[in-house]
């Protein structure tokens, strides 16, 4: 039988195909008019996607090396800086953040829990910068910026968020709250492949930068940032990627009748559509979800005891060609994850859930066959204002 | 809330992505010893794809062009020829035939019905040629091509059959059988758009193209035969659609482990599973089958009484972007018809069914999810070796 390839991965997620088109025939030299056009009107649509006033700049990299400029830019060796941390990609930052030499306080909730913002409160005042991220993609899990903007509210602490799948998936008023700088990648809710980064930088986070001594030079944003006002960059941009994020910008803002914000805001409600349409399932199928605060990015389901999590990976792979992530590091064999971010609709996130009750029902023996699938239809029908039935 | 586009239309079918590819990347001039080789290359592949020793030929043209050529050149004005009509699709072999003057006897059963070979059994022998469908797409009706041959055999008789949609979802074997010409189009199970129509010829029909006196030109078999044993064509092909094709015969050949009639025969199982999902669950939601002889091309289904079909067409369309044919002619209104013919999968026919299930659901007043769903998922887990699960 056939099996196409189908990607439910929380990054890459699934090519918008306007964008595929734009990337395959992105045959342009990056020191043209041309190129300078493209990146501008990248950069202002971003700015819109991120709802920021501050400058947003691409980087030539995938989201690490956003994090890794964050840590760059923004620290001087001996800082004290406050990482909240509560799964693998938490741990990145305090790897970052100790590689250029800073003192890290590393603020940890078990795999799975988000903060206590009273618990947390007293650790994150007195730090240079603040790092979390928006969702934790590894435990599914969503935290709670906007509380930790106000801990930080009238003090000195940057706070540095990775939303690289927060963005898309969650809503943010980033000036409002005060976040001074937001990642995003482009494997994520803007359905292009990985190489491109972007981030906003508020102008409190650019003063920092001018004092800060931590070495940079392919990561120096003041750099981008001069070069990038006049659609230029410091360095050999990834023109192809930065067509597709092009093409996958107007796609959203056709999306919203030609307002990008509004086509934003869909896609958000798109992710939260199939975000609960997939808890409801997994529920209804015996699974349990591994967060207390589920993120709309990416459902971690944790299979009934005795069951590995690898085995289901790889059935969904063998018998359905879909491609579903598996926990990371020590979580690896005890979840699986299925990704909401970007393009997925209700087909997509149907088939799938038919496709679990395959792979669980043959995993435990038991007939699953149409819970996970009803659970989901009865959430989408909730969600979903016009989708109206009378129920006999 | 996203919607993709998802074509469930016998035709044009879903593209494989890599002839996508290679359609947009075909920046190639006819005249050339890369074309010819391309060319060389498709019509070899055709032959095992069509399962004939006989000439493969293609033309730029849709199914309809080859229906054409197959009147054009195997008839002469006043020639008897018998038509076998079940549909939509029969109508229009009668109206060629009459448009090349022929006197044609239509033998017709009713919409939804396919022929008793008894009963026409005296209407075939003392024609010229048989003009006949494999599938009547306008029904989702299988017709027995081996059947009429077999009628046929020992006679003078030429077998013509448009095979446009039983091409990859019915198994032929008409060297066999004694199909003298076998007919295919390129938006059906080989997965390409349309623009591209196909047909293997026997060495008999080519007899008959010699002394056969209708008028012909841009359709004339004899100049195509000259020049397509060579890698030419007597017109400007279709460079970009050829490309595209030669992709698709690749990923078949692939999808048979290096053996291209593997891989068409995987193809054919494919819309036998599909197809038969997709009966049970529109059985299951309380519609019927349009056919009494269900093609796996296509499935026409009919919604309850004082349903219109034209209401569902639309709301599959405007709510899940997912595009489904409405009877045709005189049957608008009355059915619906998803395909099966190329590049759908298990996940693809999971997902239409649950949408299904809220379109009906709306228009019916029933609460009908899972209903088809789980109807689907059995019968797919009982054609599909390898899917076992201990029933709880």
């Amino acid at each position: 039988m056939l099996r196409k390839i189908w990607l439910f991965t929380p990054g890459p997620t699934p090519l918008l195909p306007a964008a595929a088109q734009a990337m395959a025939m992105a045959d342009v030299h990056h020191r043209t008019a041309d190129f300078r056009k493209l990146l501008s009107r990248c950069l202002a649509d971003l700015k819109i996607f991120v709802g920021t006033q501050n400058d947003v700049l691409l980087l030539a990299a995938s989201g690490t090396g956003a994090m890794e400029a964050s840590v760059a830019n923004f620290t001087s060796p001996g800082d004290k800086v406050t990482v909240l941390s509560a799964g693998k990609f938490g741990e990145r930052w305090t790897g970052l953040a100790k590689a250029y030499g800073c003192e890290v306080n590393t603020v940890s909730v078990p795999y799975g829990k988000t903060f206590d913002l009273n618990a947390v409160s007293g650790q994150v005042k007195d730090a240079r910068v603040v790092y979390m991220q928006a969702t934790e993609t590894s435990t599914g899990t969503m935290h709670d910026v906007r509380g930790v903007a106000e801990l930080l509210h009238g003090g000195d602490t940057l706070l540095v968020v990775d939303a690289i799948t927060g963005l898309g998936t969650t809503r943010f008023d980033i000036d409002a709250w005060g976040v001074d700088v937001l990642i995003g990648g482009s494997q994520k809710a803007v359905m292009i492949p990985p190489g491109l980064a972007y981030l906003s930088v508020s102008e409190r986070a650019w003063q920092r930068a001018e004092s800060a001594k931590s070495p940079r030079y392919y990561f120096d944003l003041r750099k981008e940032r001069k070069a990038q006002v006049n659609g230029e960059t410091a360095f050999t941009p990834a023109t192809s990627l930065v067509a597709a994020l092009a093409a996958a910008l107007d796609y959203l803002r056709a999306a919203g009748g030609g307002d990008l914000a509004a086509g934003r805001d869909n896609l958000i409600s798109n992710a939260e559509i199939t975000a609960e349409m997939t808890r409801e399932a997994v529920k209804a199928v015996g699974m349990t979800l591994f967060s207390e605060a589920p993120a709309n990015a990416v459902t971690a389901a944790v299979p009934p005891a005795g069951i590995d999590s690898s085995a289901l990976v790889k059935d969904f792979r063998e018998n359905f060609g879909a491609v579903v992530a598996n926990g990371q590091g020590e979580m690896k064999g005890k979840m699986v994850r299925f990704a909401h971010l970007g393009y997925f609709d209700y087909l997509d996130t149907i088939g799938i859930i038919g496709a679990l009750e395959h792979v669980l029902g043959r995993a435990t023996g038991k007939e699953l066959f149409g819970k996970g699938l009803t659970a989901a239809q009865s959430a989408y029908r909730k969600m979903r204002q016009g989708d109206r039935v009378a129920v006999a």
